[in-house]
């Protein structure tokens, strides 16, 4: 079940990196809704969330959270949502499970369609200022 | 900092109710944006996930996928979203932190702020089937 993650997980293709742990991987949202946008990936290659071992599930909130807590930081603690699209009726488009991390600062945009796009250079900007505020 | 959900929790308010464990209940949104549409909410009273305690997390994803999956098969194996809304910019409603679990079958319209309405007696049928439905 290898898909586009499975390659930024290996390294074969490149990302903006803000975390990698035994057991997850979190990098930038290359179509963001908003800037700041981050992905939190398992490296447990399953779809849905519910096929997810117990055990990685833990490991997993335990990284959103800090990943979530260094994203917000980084953008004037800003708020977010958090969201998980699990099948194409959900608006799944990767068959790997993962969770979105969204920055909602204030008088941003909601709907979840909705897409910025990173000026040259300003989404390794984004990817700093969150790992600087990882704790 | 006691909300809606402390009453709830406290059995003070009515709730159709699909699981209740040490550190979590679960029960079906009066709102919800499609039927099924079922809350997942720490019993620690706070706001915003980055400042629930690393055990109440880990315990949080173990019983949101549980749930998640009882909604799933209760409806037919349906797809579905998992949102958390962190800080009114995001939407938060209720000032303690929670994850909502939406059921996304096919053909289901998908903007999180469309809202159906249950008829007289379905919601309780809704609540039945999901927890026959819990492993």
């Amino acid at each position: 079940m290898a898909s586009i993650f499975t390659k930024i997980i290996q390294g074969e293709i490149p990302c903006e990196l803000v975390l990698q742990t035994n057991s997850e991987i979190a990098f930038l949202d290359i179509n963001p809704s908003s800037k700041g946008h981050t992905l939190v990936v398992p490296k447990c290659e399953v779809a849905r969330l519910e096929e997810l071992p117990a055990e990685d599930a833990a490991a997993l909130m335990q990284t959103l959270q800090r990943v979530a807590r260094a994203v917000s930081r980084s953008l004037d603690n800003s708020d977010y949502n958090i969201v998980l699209n699990n099948g194409t009726n959900a608006g799944q488009e990767v068959p790997h499970v993962h969770f979105h991390i969204i920055p909602r600062p204030a008088g941003s945009s909601r709907p979840f369609r909705n897409k910025e796009a990173y000026a040259e250079g300003e989404m390794s900007r984004y990817g700093q200022q969150i790992r600087e505020c990882l704790d």
